[in-house]
Formats: structure tokens, C-alpha cells, sequence
């Protein structure tokens, strides 16, 4: 959580973080700012002290909107480095010195952020060859991680309200199916016209705005072959085809941005052949058993451990083994959601770091198995939050039958 | 354009590029992918071959939709290296030194792309360290920016069809205006309902999407003090008030995402205070004049040395005298657009790049004044295409009539 920062950053020896980028693209940076419009950046925080947001002038208004206490970049006197400076560079690196003289950042600093690739590689290397500070980089686990990892209640009930509402939106979906009935190959809507997977998606669009959400990347709504490809979004031309597996995963986020949610139903239109019902039932088996078996204390990567074991036992390809390519279970158990839709904890066998679960987690478990030549693709994807007080909730009770009637 | 890369990287001596991140944050990467969800992925082109882009073996099918040649991660070993690394900057060292091996690639490479700062910074150093390549990062004016600042005339017609749409808005929105009557201190619709900027807000974001366009950030629609403060976006719960200057600037971009145009008006409502229109027509006289003025080999700073001096000599404070910190002319005259609604060429006079008025260079062109403590801002912004043959277009042809009469 937010208030664990200052003693991360007592423990790792860093005396001021800065985080660059915008908050749309650097989540580490909405971290602290929420949902502004600026094209850009500066944040600096020492320990033990609030935040302080570098802008441009012109955006010091929305700045502003942050909460967070604002200088912009005339008041520090960055406008005359950038245009007596010889090129962006080095405007760069002494408009970030300034900024430190300014404020009083010196010994060990930390950076984050998102940035262009060159650039910060050669800020960074310039800044430390300058000297007068000590350039720090996590290259993963940082602090903002950690501290990012654990979501207070405040932040539970927020990925709650968004998973309620990403519920209404596939029950929508699933209902909508529903009323629909075999034609031909595929199947048709009441009004006797054609279901192609475009249209479900555009359904899908309309009632993730209806009820406050966005959808960053495309959702994934995929049938048959595709559903066995994991990120494969589906063929929006495709008619829908009864007993093909689908794969409907999807994780919209609060209008602003904001926190996502991120859950996967595998649906059967109007008959479930034997081959699917029984890698199904496999999936959901471990999937439900997995659930129940979520503890505070216990090692995160046990939990792929089981899966991986589960699979192998029944016959499949696994990552444990190191069989599975594009067959069997191809990915990991699950991972944290939050700002990101994929953060800590790792619910992975190949996880680098120990993680136990704790109060605070919120990530997904989403077995699932995979093959592409037989058409068939299965997952299952809940939420599960783990509250303050160390009560583990599954945030997604939408129903799991693959079956969905036809009409 | 695309074909020039081989010639700079042969001007350059860059044996190999290579670029990171997702389509949606590397714009650099968009540009050889197009819009393709995948959730990362590193693409390499050799000086004078076709471009490979590694993707996730999940991700395989979506990355073949980019139409290039795709390599993925399994195929290339890169899960085993990555499963048997201490840690995530291991695996990605030696995954990339692994990718180079077995697709050739050796020499200078120079890096670009979007992607975590110090995880970027920490893999560039140790790739540098290993000593198999040599690593190249240009901090600015890359390679793929000078490509990228010339369009060719496909490329051109793309951003003139996002334009023609944005103008319907624009237009739509006035059309809107024109039919509300004062009311009070605001203004009401022919229904007598107050109108808010907020719901101006929604009715541009109900057109854009109707005209498949997409805003990438909230729309700038300020009035008043506001709309001195060039980024402000105005306030959702604020009525339009007539006499008021409402600055709306409007950057929506194909849906994919994909190319941007950028078009500013500054509109009173039912009638023009005398010091609103005094400054109005200064910034009129000049942006016309400017364009007018357009031609191929001149001097981009050219161009905002004129605006700053015509500012200046109409008692405006300037960035060239140094004297504009909130108030006059705050900002430069342009920037190109294209894939990034801010790219090259630089209408500044502050550029540290000599950049010459080219084909293929489309940009804006934008003179402002801001007065906070007047409650006064105005800014006029046209998109200017220079075609392959070298005619100057003016690709915005909406009314620049600053009075909207109301009803």
C-alpha cells in the first residue's frame, strides 16, 4: 500500500524517488496522480515527505486536479535550460539537475517510470556520470511494485464495483445468446439475422461504456481454433458455430483510467461435445479446488504448482515438464490486477521472486487448456481479493456452466 | 518515409534496429505493426532486409495480422532462457543476446521503442557490457522520427479522412451552439436546458465514435480563464456563458489507433467583447499570413521567428524575448503529426534541428495569446500537408469565424 513506502525505501537505502512518463502510460505515475491530462511529467517524493508533481506550465491546471502539491517547469527556471541547451539531451539532464538543487534531492535516487527507450537510457547515464547523485535502478521487483502490490479496502471495493459491473456486461452477453437458435452451420438472433463474433464484440462495447468502463486493448471473444490460442482476440467476420468452445476473456477498466478486473468464461452454444465437457470439467476440477485453497501465508507459486501437477497427471503438456509449446496448459496460474492488468503477485511455478499470499492481493486464477489442431480451447478466469483483514473473497460469482442454451 | 530507413541506417552506421514495447505505447513499433493486440513484443530489421517481429507464442496468431514476418518466442528458445534465469533483467539479456545469434544479427544495433526506465536502462547496460553488439541509442531526432516526419501521399490521405471527419464534429458541434439561446448568465437549448460543458464534452465524444474516430485524451473544450491556460481542458460542470472565449482543440485519430489531426477554434457565443476580438484578430492575421507563406526548402523556426516578432511588436509577451511565462504567446507555432499528435518537424524557434519545410511533412500550424486575468484565450490551429510533389494543403477549411450567433 501507499503508506508502506517510506519504510521500502528506507529498506533498499533509496533517499527520493522520481517517476517520469504520463499517467496514462506509466502506471507507476497514476499511482499517484489518478486520472489527469498532461502530455508529461516529473514526480519526485523523498522519504518521508509528500509528492511533488513537476508540469508544464500550460498544464498546471490539470496538474493540479492530482491533489499533489505542483511546480512547473517555469517557476524552476527549466524553460531557460531547454532553450539555452544544444540539444534535448542535454536540456534533459540539467533541467533534471536543476529540479534537484531545487527541491533538495540529493544522495540515492530511484527512477520509474515509462519512457522512450533511448532517451532514458541516455538521461540515466548522463545524470549518473554528472555525479552529484546517485542514479538507482530496480529493473523489477521495485518498491512501487511492492507497494502497488497490496490494495487497501478502498481499492478492493473499487476492482469489486468494476468486476460487478464487468459481470452485468457478460450475463448481458450470455442472455443475449440465449435468445438465439441454430441456422445453417451458425446460429441467428430472434430476428433471424446472423451472430458473427463482430457483432457480440460490438455488444460488448456498448454495454462496457453503459455502465462506466473501458476496454484498453480488444476484447478477446474467441471460437474454436482461435479460443485455443490464448491471446487471440477472435475473427470479428466468424459466425458464431454451436458446440465450438469459446473463449470470452475480458477485462475493462474504470473510466479515467483506472483498476481493472480481468475474468474468463468458456461457453458451448446449444451442445457441449464429450471431447470439450471432458478437458472442461479438468479445468474447472483444479479451478474451483484451487479457489478453496487460497490461504494467506502460502507460497504464491504453489498454487501453478498444483495445476501444473493436476494437468500432468490427467495426460497433458505442461510448462513444469516443459512440454507445452501450443498444446495442453501454456501459461501460468495467474497474476495481480490492479492499475495494471497484469501486476504482482505472480501465481507462477517460474516466478524469481518468493511471494506469499497477503492481505491486500488482489490477481487472478485462470487455468486452462489449449488445443489449437482439435479446436478446442478452455479457461476459466476469477478475482479473488484478499481484504485488510486477511478474509480471501472471490470477487466473481458469474455462473461457469459452459453450456449456453440456444433457443 | 518507410523506404528512406536502409539509407539512414546506412548514414548512420547502424548495422541493425531493433524496437520494444506494444503497438499502443511504441508509436515507433505501431509503425511497422499497425494495430495489432499484442501485449509486447521486439522487432529487429537489418539494414537493407525485411523487419521480424518476435511475439509471445499466445500472441502468434494476433502478431501475424501485422503482415510481417513473425518469430516466436518458443521457437526461438527464449521460455527455456527465461524459465532458467535468476531473475527477469537475466532472462531478458540473455534472451536478446539469444534472438541476435539465431537471427544473425551482430554489429552496431541502435534500440528504440517504448518501455519501463529503469528496466530499459538496466538491460541496455548489461547488453553493452556482454560486448557481442555494440549498442546504439539515438536520445533524439532517431532515425525512425526523420522517416517517420515524411508521409507519403496514402499516408497524407489517411490524416486528411481523420480531418474531414473531425471538421463534421467540429461543424456539428457550432451547428449545436448556434440553435441555444442566453438564458440567465449561460445558455439553454431549444428544449431550455442548460448547456454545460460537460455535455458539449459528451455530444464530441458521441460524434467522434460515430465518425469512427477516437480521442486518445479528453478533448480541450475551455472557456474563460480556462482557455488562457493552453492544456487546460475545461470544466465538465461549467455553463457556457456568452462573450466568453471557449478554446476547443480536437485531436481524434483513427480508430485502430492510427494517424491524428489536431484543429484548434476559439468561439464566443452571441457576441465578441471588443478586447476578446482585438487580440482575436491578431492571431487571425498572423496564423493566415503564415500559411500563406508556406513553401518547401524554407527554414521551419522560420516561422515561429515571424510569430513571435509579429507578437512582439504588437506589445505581446514572447518566448523569443523571454518574457512569456503565462501570458502573450506561450507556446511555438507547430509540430508535425502523424502516428503521435506531436512529432517532427518543429515549428519552434527554439528547435536545436535545422528542419526544412519538406514533401511528406504534415504539421500544424498555431498562434495563440493567453490572458488568465482577462479571462482571454485564443488560438487558431490549422493541419498543413505537404504532398509528395511538393503542394502546400491546407487541410482545414472549417469557418474560422470566432462569433457562433445564438438563437
Amino acid at each position: 500500500m501507499k503508506r508502506d513506502l517510506d519504510g521500502l525505501m528506507q529498506e533498499r537505502g533509496i533517499d527520493a524517488i522520481t517517476i517520469s512518463g504520463t499517467p496514462n502510460t506509466s502506471r507507476d505515475l497514476f499511482y499517484f496522480t489518478g486520472p489527469i491530462a498532461i502530455s508529461g511529467g516529473r514526480l519526485f517524493k523523498k522519504m518521508g515527505e509528500q509528492p511533488i508533481l513537476i508540469a508544464g506550465s500550460m498544464e498546471r491546471d490539470e496538474a493540479s486536479k492530482s491533489g499533489l502539491k505542483v511546480r512547473t517547469q517555469n517557476e524552476l527556471g527549466l524553460m531557460e535550460i531547454a532553450r539555452s541547451a544544444t540539444n534535448p539531451l542535454e536540456a534533459g539532464v540539467k533541467s533534471f539537475l536543476k529540479t534537484c538543487e531545487k527541491l533538495d534531492i540529493g544522495g540515492t535516487v530511484s527512477f520509474y517510470g515509462t519512457g522512450d527507450i533511448p532517451y532514458s537510457h541516455a538521461l540515466l547515464s548522463a545524470i549518473e556520470s554528472a555525479g552529484s547523485i546517485k542514479v538507482h535502478v530496480e529493473a523489477f521487483d521495485s518498491i512501487l511494485s511492492e507497494a502497488r502490490m497490496t490494495k487497501d479496502n478502498e481499492e478492493i471495493d473499487r476492482i469489486d464495483s468494476v468486476s460487478r459491473r464487468a459481470q452485468q456486461v457478460m450475463k448481458a452477453v450470455r442472455d443475449f445468446l440465449g435468445t438465439c437458435s441454430a441456422k445453417g452451420k451458425g446460429i441467428v438472433d430472434p430476428e433471424g439475422r446472423e451472430v458473427t463474433i463482430g457483432r457480440v464484440k460490438q455488444m460488448i462495447r456498448t454495454e462496457t461504456e453503459a455502465r462506466g468502463l473501458v476496454l484498453e486493448d480488444p476484447v478477446i471473444f474467441s471460437q474454436g481454433r482461435d479460443s485455443a490460442v490464448p491471446h487471440s482476440r477472435g475473427d470479428d467476420a466468424a459466425t458464431l458455430i454451436p458446440g465450438k468452445t469459446i473463449v470470452f476473456d475480458y477485462c475493462p477498466q474504470e473510466t479515467g483510467p483506472g483498476y481493472f478486473c480481468d475474468i474468463t468464461r468458456t461457453w458451448c452454444l446449444g451442445h457441449v461435445p464429450d471431447e470439450v465437457m471432458e478437458i472442461y470439467e479438468q479445468v474447472l476440477e483444479v479451478q474451483l479446488k484451487l479457489v478453496d485453497m487460497l490461504e494467506v501465508g502460502n507460497l504464491c507459486s504453489s498454487y501453478d504448482r498444483i495445476t501444473n501437477e493436476y494437468f500432468d497427471r490427467h495426460g497433458h503438456a505442461t510448462p513444469l515438464r516443459g512440454t507445452a509449446k501450443t498444446e495442453g496448459y501454456v501459461h501460468s496460474l495467474g497474476h495481480g490486477i490492479g492499475l495494471d492488468v497484469h501486476e504482482r503477485p505472480r501465481l507462477s511455478t517460474f516466478s524469481k521472486t518468493e511471494e506469499h499470499l497477503a492481505p491486500g492481493h488482489v490477481f487472478t486464477v485462470e487455468p486452462g487448456l489449449y488445443y489449437p489442431d482439435r479446436e478446442i480451447g478452455v479457461r476459466i478466469e476469477d478475482d479473488i481479493a484478499i481484504r485488510e483483514d486477511g478474509k480471501v473473497t472471490n470477487l466473481t460469482t458469474i455462473s461457469k456452466d459452459i453450456l449456453v442454451p440456444l433457443s
